[in-house]
């Protein structure tokens, strides 16, 4: 039994509010355990300068704390004038997962923007951050299909975030909280879809290391928590996950 | 009636949810219509560099927007690298007005950084920041008060903020919304005490001027809605709201 | 009387030098006291990239302090690579104030830009701007009146600001130079047309509050000042001012 | 065979000079086929203000790259005026890998600069200066050991990284140059030790994903390319590689 | 005859108000011909970080133009958020020339900040800077020594500064004005004693060359300029010019 | 002798390496003694905004310094985000010394992008620099004539710079390194053509001056060490050096 009680493949409880901003054209509030991130997704009728002509969207990312989202207040990047490099590591990674699972020539010539704003910090902002951006850009691109501007939902697999890491007295952990994750000997970032590809994996052993042996006990600590939050997902999404099902399996054909 | 069925002198539907974010010392959400602000208030127990050895306490405010409070997405002024003026204008204005009914020499050398995240924007963050502030601050003085790290609560009166303005239809109206706020001939920010005395008073005719039977008009109604918006206040400060009835009579026979 | 012999509503010595600098298309030193702004004028044939194709003109204003203009040398804000809340709030005001008696569409699509550089402070700055900064405007307008490429000047009236506050010795006083700033309990900015209508009204009690009554007297001392204000203006104007009062004459019959 | 002749588990040419700049403590260019990188590692008499009391040394890494060590010309990172997101994250990467095989006690309160500086690009810049790093941070402390500054030289294994990736047409590779890295399905970055211990490890799809089974073949293929990459880095220590080896010996009594 | 009547060796009109400005320790506005330059001095009373405990003094500048001090309207260096590579080329240049002329050991553990703010420019602006900086500077330690903290003015000789070119029309001349400066051939500025050393020389042929007989018959026309300049000074520094004079006697003793 | 055994008018080692990168179009890495700048020249096919339609190229310089160039570690100017005054007088002394020489209406809307970058610094790194970029430039304009895309060569005139000084023991003195460079009383910097023609000429005395007989000291042993520097230069660009020539010959003709 870990420090909150959980079992070491256990991930803490997992909320999904939709529609929690009422401006962007998707939003949703994401909890994992005391972690809350503001999801929001914005559509842009044009693509970046370097992408104009060649008939494909993009997406890109942003990523930011309130200042109290943290226990001691931290600094406005704002204020500082500058992004730390914590932050932009982790807007480039929220990207450039979501990329992987559309289709950006059906998306045609648009920009999503995804605005992952955490306003309660208790580690795993950036695995809540994906699993949540992955909804609201969902919840976009279904406007567009619904408002006749896009044929098809171009989203060909689901795809969910979480953390895994190694712990001195547990081995292996799901899910780690920020306590968890100070701790811990080795700390790892998965991104998968539902059908268990890897989109994004990245390993560290902050003044450590660790085996291969370890990584694959992990990585199956891993699968299991991303299958957990699809199902969280289909849920939130409710009628549009089953087109995301559909386009799943005519891909199996033509891949 | 106005367009959203208000009377001239009517405020919007008014929400405060106290304790919104676990990490601050004081936090509240407020809500006045569609427009939603998260205020924060942490105690630092320093001053700025300029102030130390004086044995006083200082209050420094920030104010920020989520990219899509705004109907258009904005572009985060950590990605510009600046902050607009009038981002800086409502930071300082949100500051100044709270130190107008806190005894600095009883909060001694301490700092209370608030921080005001509009979530969703609607007209009117500014009057909703200073009003939330007013409460977050004040929960968290009440902690140091509880934590027997103050004597006394160090507030001197309640202080709550309005807008009003001159509509081309209406005339004088209270806490106009985006649309009314983007029509008015007139927009006039009005901050005060519970006993109606002025804090601070921002008239601005855009490209219009105003007489000074128009300012009193507007008046009239900005004490109005201050009281209303002080009654809230006072329902969700709790017992708190006890202590700073008292420090107000206190005052009465010192001032 | 005053520290330095003048009435509660006595304006300090006000001395005006039209075409001060050479290369502007107007250009004033205005003296208010001890504080010295340059006012200079530019006229751009084109507006800001937001307003093309609408058919109006914009004016915009800078505000800066020469290092030694005050008593402590300032630090440039070239030097510290960001401009300071203070100065933006100051130069935001003084396009406003100015644009309220433009007829922007009379002005076409031009820019009038204006830059008031304080090179002496003691108080006042941006009422001796506003006031500096009308005078050089309308230089330059009549300039191009004069050349051809505007038919009729579009200025609707006269205007000046000057401000007013509370001391604890004298009650209400108007004009407030450095020494009386600092101890002021109330200071209030006041910006109006010579027709006696507010443009602009800003008023703080900066860890004090002020009461209606108080307000109503520190407009009264206001209009004073300001109609004194306008006779310099006035005077440096010459022929000029002729065409402005005709102006608000023909206003009278369509507003 | 690939288009420049390897086969798939094959590095490309890895030259190694040391003390190529004179002023450094360590001092390495580094050579990876066509990718050239100058390692400099400086040693600093003091940790920074964060870490100060805590009897610990610190290695903190910059990386840049000369405007034309690529084919075509990219803007300096001075010029811009800010580090883009890549730079930051390899950076990091950079000091974090290093700090994996440092006894950062043993080091005492001193501060490694490591300094990458890709003179020539041809894909994986950043292993190429994960790899010439660790060699010159282990002259530059073996200085300090040859001068009695230190006691014993703080460096627990070899340290060195090489990319993998997944090709169209060849499958999984090994250390790709930048023609194989740009039409990559899936890159990653792996960090490890001489013994075989993951570091770091970092696998990306682009728009694409990759499955357990990929992963694994891609490590096994890195595991080779480690080894080959230690036996340079052992060869250009000469003696000092001796006291590497031992501390190695005696960890394994130890951990 | 040159376009604007004077001779290749007459200076432009030199005229010097003293204590232009109130606040500063030493101030001037120096005209040469239509250019005019506010020069300030301050003092402060301890010396920049890297400089503690050496028993020495140091001085710096800062140089500026107003937007409008050129016929076209130039961008704030502040807006900008940046210094240009011309700003410091000449702030440094005002700095180092005057620091020849000043007894540093003297001066004893103080700065003085030298501000030069060009209002109308028309060439010449770096040499009328320098020029009325000496004066400035000089009034200011003057003060301290009247004032008692200073034994003796530190100052070792004159100092002044002139631009020569070499015009296609008139070949060599003497103190340019704006439209000789643009379509020089050759454009020198020299910084000279009053006793004919020189402490800067900086000749430039733009997109041309010169040769060495073309540099001496510039430095001739220099030192006449020169000659005169100081004449200039000494009436401007009055009784404080005896006070040099002397200093620069008891040198020839002791060099 | 000096303190390496050279004689006052003695260069120090020269050393040219052609070719140094690949991916420029003119690349050199340049030695003297031991100081050592890696020199690379860009071609882009068109003009800065601001020249765009006069027909003409451009040629604009950068420089900078790793940080273990020198013998302490500099913090890069990357890091700062903001250019040295230092640098920003280097690379723009380097971009005009070159246009001096290079016929800019031959060379048609072209930009030439020069890169100096010190590798290792021991003084005289701005002379290297200009005497290696203008080999690195040459090369790459020769490029593009063997390509087709140029006549004519459009260099017409060799171009080298190097240092001389007043050293307090061995008076005038030529090509100075860090060591002599620190204890300079006058230190110089000039750049010549080949036929003794001056184009640029920077004399500073800090805290010291200089008489016009020391001038003409260093002026001589300036143009040794610019003849001999020539020589090299002529050497390293092998035949084209025999195209250089006759432009100068046909010249002699039209000047």
């Amino acid at each position: 039994m870990r420090h909150d009680g959980r079992r070491v493949n256990q991930l803490r409880k997992i909320d999904i509010v939709k529609d929690f901003v009422i401006h962007p054209e998707g939003s949703v509030l994401i909890t994992f355990g005391e972690t809350k991130v503001i999801c929001n997704a914005s559509i842009e009728d044009r693509v970046p300068h370097f992408m104009r002509g060649e008939g494909k969207g993009w997406i890109t990312a942003e990523y930011s704390m309130l200042p109290r989202a943290t226990n001691q207040r931290t600094v406005r990047e704002s204020s500082k004038g500058k992004i730390s490099g914590r932050t932009m590591e982790i807007q480039r990674l929220i990207g450039r997962a979501l990329r992987a699972v559309v289709d950006l020539k059906e998306l045609g010539e648009r920009t999503i923007w995804i605005d992952c704003d955490v306003i309660q910090a208790d580690g795993g902002t950036r695995t809540a951050s994906i699993t949540g951006a992955f909804i609201a850009m969902t919840l976009a691109l279904g406007k567009l299909v619904n408002g006749g501007k896009l044929k098809v939902l171009p989203i060909t697999d689901y795809l969910a975030a979480v953390s895994v890491g190694v712990d001195k007295e547990h081995g292996e952990i799901l899910d780690l909280n920020y306590i968890e994750d100070s701790s811990a000997q080795v700390d790892m970032n998965v991104i998968m879809t539902s059908q268990g590809n890897l989109v994004e994996l990245q390993g560290t052993g902050e003044e450590s290391t660790f085996t291969r042996q370890q990584l694959n006990s992990m990585l199956d600590l891993a699968e299991q928590g991303i299958q957990s939050l699809v199902e969280h997902q289909k849920e939130a999404l409710g009628d549009l996950s089953l087109i995301v099902s559909e386009n799943m399996k005519k891909q199996v054909g033509t891949k």
